[in-house]
């Protein structure tokens, strides 16, 4: 019976930890107080019988998308769909030359675009996301999100997803966690490559929304994407979006911006174990170096409050050895 | 090495498949139309190399919950819910004595109630639903549930979930498959009990919901909710709801009543091998019969396009061998 119980140990662990079990997590990430507070949180609710313990139902963790798995600089990669989408849309809208914005963004005048303010976001939000049907809009997105690439580096966007944040979901996950995206994105605009890029289903993505329609087209029913706002899952409403989908309070979160203030705040003060991280952009070589002067992922309020309120700061200069998945 | 392979094969299949594993499935349901279709089609997309196989990411099913998991008769469990919470209230109401449809309410007489029509019923829900934090809300749900006792069988309604179904959910769950609660009712109204009842947690809740507001009290950040109506998942808004919340097309939908028409409907006209079935309450005895005249759960529309659509139909006198958890 002694070998008995060795091979079902054996084949236990081999079954639940996986083969490379051997290998230390968080490969990417130097040795710091950023990485301990992660192993720390986790062994503390990890471990059977301590007080911390969290039982694997409730291990919810919650990420921003936007500067926090993926850069945000010069401009929110959607944005960048956006742009792309009304260039290549523009010859069945001859209309649009009269128009602004897109007047001023096909002659390719960004700076005119953004003095129009957020009014004529939404108007190109909206003639490039509105008016086709769910499926239509997942593809049209993955078929962008596979051949665009950005304007600096000339990779493809999802090659320069964060390598260390990538290890951080693998890790939280191996250790019982489920991984939710909250983003101040569009719901829809995430899905198509989530599961791909971050192992992160369609069922676990929550980002701000446009109103749908339930109709027949061509005799079959469809899902109709409308031209008007349904949520923005942002600042306080990052807590409501994640009340609305996951139903119960994460026990971690983690953010870059002041646009996920909220959302540190409700999971952090919550009983039990917490953990609340910022990834603060500081490596101008490798990524971008922002904060409380950027129009885009400011990091103000959240960085004056992180000491007291116990949220952990990842410098990326000095706690990531490589930034993207494709260096 | 044999025997170091043979041990292997037992521990890896006690850890996949249980114990129990040797127990047909389904043992409550009789031997019948029904059976023989969920077995077919669970057959069909767990089947490897076959062509209608489906990979277990793409294992979504959604259930309807009133009619189709739990009784709806006499009325809905949370009408009763709010109706007992009116009372519970009244001491702190004392304009209601005064006030339609309170005051027909307090007076015990429900047909007054209900022939106020549906804007009296909203108040009611909004009297009740509305205005404190959902953690009280959470925690109100929480202890008439476990209390409450519905008027004919005097049982807890928990105890009233359908036997059949509940194996069903599992069976399915057995099978690699996600399965979501997708109801016409209030999402934070089921999501306090879902998950030890039917084993389905919170983030796989769909349902009706009232807008939210994050704020502080007492100096602790709170959701609050507000007597205003978010979404209504029923009918045409159930693909919706499917569409926000999972993101993707569900394989299998399990409904009662038109209400569940589009989800059905959504769910089945996917490409790749579907299923569609509805629970038809033709029990007197044990529970109730009813379906195209019945104001509550009416069955149709729906009725008169299961055949040509392919949908399945349970019929509960013939199909289950018994109908509540608790008998």
């Amino acid at each position: 019976m002694h070998s008995f119980h060795f091979v079902v140990s054996i084949v236990v662990l081999l079954l639940t930890r996986g083969w490379g079990a051997a290998q230390v997590p968080l490969p990417t990430w130097n040795e710091g107080a950023a990485r301990q507070a992660i192993f720390d949180f986790v062994a503390k609710v990890t471990e059977k019988g301590s007080p911390s313990f969290v039982p694997i139902a409730d291990r919810i963790a919650v990420f921003d998308n936007d500067g926090t798995l993926w850069p945000e600089q010069p401009m929110y990669v959607q944005l960048s769909f956006a742009l792309d989408r009304v260039k290549t849309l523009a010859p069945q809208h001859p209309e649009w030359k009269d128009h602004e914005p897109f007047a001023s963004l096909l002659k390719g005048d960004m700076k005119a675009v953004l003095a129009e303010g957020e009014r004529a976001l939404a108007e190109i939000v909206m003639a490039t996301h509105a008016g086709m049907t769910t499926e239509e809009f997942d593809r049209i997105v993955s078929d962008w999100i596979t051949t665009a690439r950005h304007p600096k580096s000339g990779k493809l966007y999802t090659e320069m997803v964060y390598l260390p944040m990538l290890e951080l979901l693998s890790y939280l996950r191996n250790n019982g966690f489920k991984t939710f995206i909250v983003s101040g994105g569009g719901i829809e605009f995430m899905r198509p490559w989530a599961l791909r890029v971050y192992g992160i289903p369609p069922e676990q993505i929550i980002g701000s929304s446009i109103k749908t329609r339930y109709e027949r087209r061509n005799d079959r029913p469809v899902i109709v994407r409308l031209p008007e706002l349904n949520f923005v899952d942002d600042k306080s409403g990052k807590p409501l979006g994640i009340q609305q989908h996951i139903g119960r309070r994460p026990i971690a979160a983690f953010g870059n911006s002041d646009g996920d203030f909220e959302m540190l705040e409700w999971t952090t003060s919550g009983n039990g174990t917490r953990f609340g991280l910022i990834v603060h952009h500081t490596d101008a070589d490798r990524e971008w170096a922002y904060d409380r002067q950027s129009s885009v992922g400011r990091l103000d309020k959240a960085l004056d409050q992180a000491k007291s309120r116990g949220w952990n700061l990842v410098d990326m200069k000095h706690d990531w050895k490589i930034i993207y998945r494709v260096e």
